[in-house]
């Protein structure tokens, strides 16, 4: 299995950006569109644990957009055969002093890259 | 794709419940075996973000023995294709009212399965 094809890296790379711009924008449409529709989606988030896309579509139209712009500090995409990535970050929110972590995990679908689980929390001291 | 074969998540599940012994128990070796022996392995752990199979190794070194027994609360293992998997689980801590999530991103490798990227965090409120 290739590590790092950089065709893959490619579309993960960009679909990550893209994640992010839907992020700190909270166009809740764009963010639904790049999670995986399935009632085995997941999303453990700094404050809930939300199971299945209908938790997580919920979870996201209930947010305050105020307040999501952050600095990415680490950021780490590796891309596994032509299907499959996982990215992480390090990440700090303006004016705050901890650390935020994302992990997402990216299957490659018949309608494109998709986050079948995501996983955000900040570290402990 | 198919999304999980049951002879795959079969695999998953055997190597899920294999590092939850080697974690309860820590048996560090158990547990080295089981991770991806990369430089682009990461672990962002409740305290601490490694990266690197090198860090991840020191941090199990230094790690205290007593105290690491768990309730698993609630365990999603969903597998993709042949050689992808995550596994995602909430648990508790004995005598803890948190709770802690754990995901696992799992690839297939010529030598066996193993964890490419785990993200553990305690849930805030």
């Amino acid at each position: 299995m290739q590590v790092n094809d950089p065709g893959v890296l490619a579309q993960v790379d960009a679909v990550f950006d893209a994640y992010e711009s839907a992020l700190v924008g909270n166009d809740v449409e764009a963010l639904d569109a790049l999670f995986w529709d399935s009632p085995l989606t997941l999303r453990y988030g700094a404050t809930e644990n939300l199971v299945g896309i209908e938790a997580i579509r919920d979870f996201r139209k209930a947010r305050p957009a105020a307040g999501l712009a952050r600095e990415i500090v680490e950021r780490h995409v590796t891309a596994f055969g032509a299907d499959f990535a996982v990215a992480n970050i390090v990440f700090r929110r303006a004016g705050q002093a901890r650390l935020g972590r994302q992990t997402q995990t990216r299957v490659r679908m018949p309608d494109g890259w998709k986050v079948v689980a995501a996983h955000v929390s900040w570290m402990g001291t």
